[in-house]
């Protein structure tokens, strides 16, 4: 291959596309699937070549197959959603009820004690702090490009995708670390849900390519003041999380 | 199609993942080449599709084109690993003076305001301030399935591709942002490198699926003690770091 044709992939690259464009999340599925067993295979083996900080791969992958503790995955979160309505949180929440109904559901569990492979000093120091700030980043970002990897796994073999980042993290984890076995030392720091949907996925609102893109200096016409954020959350926000792209003004 | 082909589509699973397979790490480039101006666009429009808490998209590509500008980076991380070795961190740090040789190089910066986008409440109190500490995660979580999107991107065109977490952050962005006009608001939070590898790229240890991979319960053989954690920083850390999978005993 000459070296114009060696880094210019173009076919290999719309084949990821295919998958990155139409990772299409759901957050209801069709309760009545049985998702084979080689599919979580695949879906993990995706996950495992994620990159990582000191190459450490920080993650575990624990396969939720029993309806039961779905359900009760979905009812801590029921209850975590009335909770936090109830606290007045203006945060238009999903329904959380769709956990139970996917037949796919995988819980990531990060090990932070990975935090001291990294850039660190280990004695507690000022200095040590102000890096382990860093290096809790370096872990979070680095569990994410692996379950990113499984999401576009999934999507790949055909499935709409929720993934759920954790929310009242030290309650739920409490409730459910004794009843899959997870030891104190691990997190679980996101669910990912996958399946056939239950009514067809959508699309829904991205940026346009150049609102996120800056050529050697930054575009101040891509920023957003505060009051732009504000008004975002005010009067977008719940449009972009729930409706269709074409459907959100 | 039928149901079971429509969520079985194991020839797209199979693209997926030859890109995800072959995503490998270099850290010196083939500094005379010159990426073709729509490769940079490929690869932040699939930055672009990424999903994100209250897919709020809380980040921003600024491509670096100018070589001096690719060499100051090069130099401030060449700073603050001559300053970590000097102060005694055992981190095997990367050489970071091959930063200046990628022919592709974009900063990625955060948009940490959108926390206040997410299930928080805003108001400083105690259970606020536990809030924000998992919006932030889903921030980094969000920023990070868009970068590794950007990765698979710019892997599926050919390149080799090289991931850097900040480090030592509030001086290089205290120094780079005024550089690159970005404002006081967005941090940079990853550095992407690309191009052609100047030495072949090989793949690094993984761990295999079952160490990762658990059913319904988690599997106490893939749990790690302190100690095992503590002996693999020492004996193992470096050669997973940057050895060839074959070649880390």
């Amino acid at each position: 291959m000459s070296q114009s044709d060696q880094f210019n992939q173009i076919e290999r690259y719309e084949a990821l596309m295919d998958v990155v464009r139409n990772r299409l999340t759901n957050r209801a599925f069709d309760a009545n699937y049985e998702v084979p067993k080689e599919h979580y295979e695949l879906i993990i083996e995706a996950a495992r070549h994620g990159p990582s900080g000191a190459n450490a791969q920080p993650w575990h992958y624990i396969v939720i197959t029993q309806p039961d503790m779905k359900q009760k995955l979905a009812d801590s979160f029921v209850t975590e959603q009335t909770k936090r309505a109830k606290m007045g949180m203006k945060f238009p929440t999903p329904n959380y009820r769709g956990m139970a109904t996917a037949p796919g559901l995988v819980l990531v569990a990060a090990d932070f004690r990975f935090i001291k492979a990294f850039p660190v000093f280990n004695d507690d120091s000022e200095l040590d702090k102000h890096y382990k700030v860093n290096a809790e980043r370096i872990l979070l970002q680095s569990v994410a490009a692996s379950v990113m990897s499984a999401h576009l796994a999934a999507a790949a073999l055909g499935y709409a995708v929720w993934w759920v980042t954790a929310i009242g993290q030290e309650e739920i984890q409490e409730q459910f670390k004794p009843l899959i076995g997870l030891p104190e030392e691990l997190s679980v720091i996101d669910i990912m849900c996958f399946g056939p949907p239950k009514k067809e996925s959508y699309k829904r609102w991205r940026r346009e390519l150049p609102e996120i893109m800056n050529y050697d200096t930054f575009n101040m016409d891509n920023f957003w003041t505060d009051e732009m954020i504000d008004e975002w959350i005010k009067t977008k926000r719940h449009r972009v999380m729930y409706r269709d792209a074409n459907n959100i003004d």
